[in-house]
């Protein structure tokens, strides 16, 4: 018996179910004693929600994320870490790498801790096959589960997201109006963020009419060396850019590096766009022109909506937050 | 009642109590039955040392680091906990932010949390003033605390570290026999690690006969924008400097866009040292001589050194490594 089961049998919603829980004044008095008889009836005991209000809990949040050294998650753990204080939370973190099974160890391992909810950070959490993250909607019934840019459908998830895709195409309509004919784009995943960027860049070419060349579109290494590698052999074999969009800054800071090796001037012979807006598009001569994924957004917007939900309050189970396109010297319209 | 009670009660070492909880052969059978004797005397029940050794024990080790978001300090948690995991170990790691209350607030929800050991990465978890520290000596006295390139004295605590006053000795030494005269010294830090890297810088011109001028000594944010425009501020004072020696590598990187802006040409009139050998110093163009602090190494050590303290195996209390200049395309002896 959980707090699904009760709020189907009362007939309510399980935020109301929460609010009854809660003390809230928001209920009427008809639906607070149909609930708590239901609780009487089926000696339903609160455990998640009581404990998410102080009563019970250890007031933990399990945050996970694949890799730390990665930048942008490092900086998604550093928000999410002084939000969660400020809010009178503690957090554990836990780096899983990219295996299903270690993911699932350690997600095991902090439910076993009792934490209050889970957090888990980026898109690559989420697998691509919908059985791999059952244990996630599972365990659901049980405990929140935030997504921080990551995708999964299911009572008591709730995913904040950055507009990828929107910021993809405009970035490719700005690419595309400033002259660029032949913008080629880099990616480094399948992930549901990795995918909506490159429907992003697609939507571009095709609103404008124009076909998209799938040798134009090229899965790359999250690595500066690789990337440059990678272009400057796409160049020798005769393929013709003249802007290079990524999905990350890392490999926007090797489209540089390629463009300096090959005497490209940037912007006027090579536009170059990154993504995330981090501390890898200041570091180069010309700085990068890149789109601010706003993490900072996406992970305060995530702890905001847990303490929604610790509260009963109706929170959206998805809420999406634009990108910025952040105008520097790698492209003509800074 | 604790297992050092039990050692000085015996007249042993710990080492040699924990080699008899563990069952370990080398102890002589009068030794052995003398620590037995006093356990029984004194009712000691072993707890952590048995944890360590699997007994009863959640197999979890608490990591600690100030900032999950610094590059340096995210490769040494993806290490630790790559290393953790191969010893069949789980972690939690908790991101502290730099003040002392945080730490201590952290440090006590882990130990509550009955880890087996702690690890606290990076110089900076190290207080200046003892007593600050005082917590970590007493609780090192139930539970074995490994600091990864920190440095405290205390029994049944462990440090790794990097041997940075000699790599940057010899960085200097080797841009002052290269025909650099004023070397620029810049850091970020007065911590344990950041003190020895100066030290290094004084020794190599003490070594030589040359006075060191405390205006080539500069304290610098650990920002790449913020040291272009400290370097260009001491420029336009008219400070000379032909070389950049820097205490991390978002310095070097601010030191090369400085040389772009100003019109130096690197390396003949500008040399630059980065120090982490990390992504930042090849996303520059030239990329960066960098000292390898060799971070996995680091990181690789303290696991063994701490599964070595759960066997009861005599281990050192302080390991040093060296570290390795990488020689790139901002100094003339590349």
């Amino acid at each position: 018996m959980n707090i699904y089961d009760v709020s189907k049998k009362a007939g309510v919603s399980i935020a109301t179910v929460s609010r009854v829980l809660n003390g809230n004044p928001n209920v009427s008095e008809k639906t607070r004693a149909r609930v708590l008889d239901v609780m009487n009836e089926t000696g339903y005991t609160p455990n998640v929600f009581a404990r998410g209000l102080g009563l019970g809990t250890i007031r933990t949040i399990g945050i996970m994320c694949s890799d730390s050294s990665d930048p942008y998650l490092a900086h998604a753990i550093y928000y999410l870490e002084r939000e969660l204080r400020l809010s009178g939370y503690d957090s554990i973190l836990c780096c899983t790498g990219n295996s299903l099974e270690n993911k699932r160890q350690y997600f095991d391992l902090l439910r076993s801790k009792k934490v209050d909810a889970f957090i888990l950070v980026g898109s690559k959490f989420i697998e691509l096959r919908a059985k791999d993250n059952s244990y996630l909607v599972e365990a659901a019934k049980d405990v929140p589960i935030m997504l921080v840019n990551g995708y999964l459908e299911g009572e008591n998830i709730y995913c904040t997201l950055c507009d990828d895709r929107t910021a993809v195409r405009q970035a490719a309509e700005q690419l595309l109006s400033g002259g660029c004919n032949d913008i080629l784009y880099l990616f480094t995943s399948y992930s549901y963020s990795g995918t909506n960027k490159m429907k992003g860049y697609r939507d571009a070419l095709m609103n404008l009419g124009l076909s998209v060349r799938e040798d134009y579109i090229q899965n790359c290494p999250k690595d500066v060396l690789e990337t440059k590698k990678l272009l400057s052999r796409l160049d020798e074999e005769g393929l013709h850019f003249d802007a290079v969009l990524t999905s990350d800054d890392a490999l926007a800071v090797g489209a540089v590096k390629y463009a300096h090796a090959y005497g490209r001037k940037i912007p006027d012979d090579l536009s170059i766009i990154g993504y995330n807006n981090s501390i890898y598009s200041i570091c180069t001569d010309p700085e990068i022109t890149s789109i601010d994924s706003k993490v900072e957004a996406l992970c305060t917007t995530t702890v905001t909506t847990l303490m929604g939900v610790f509260n009963g309050c109706n929170v959206p189970s998805r809420t999406t937050i634009a990108a910025d396109l952040i105008k520097r010297a790698t492209t003509k319209f800074h």
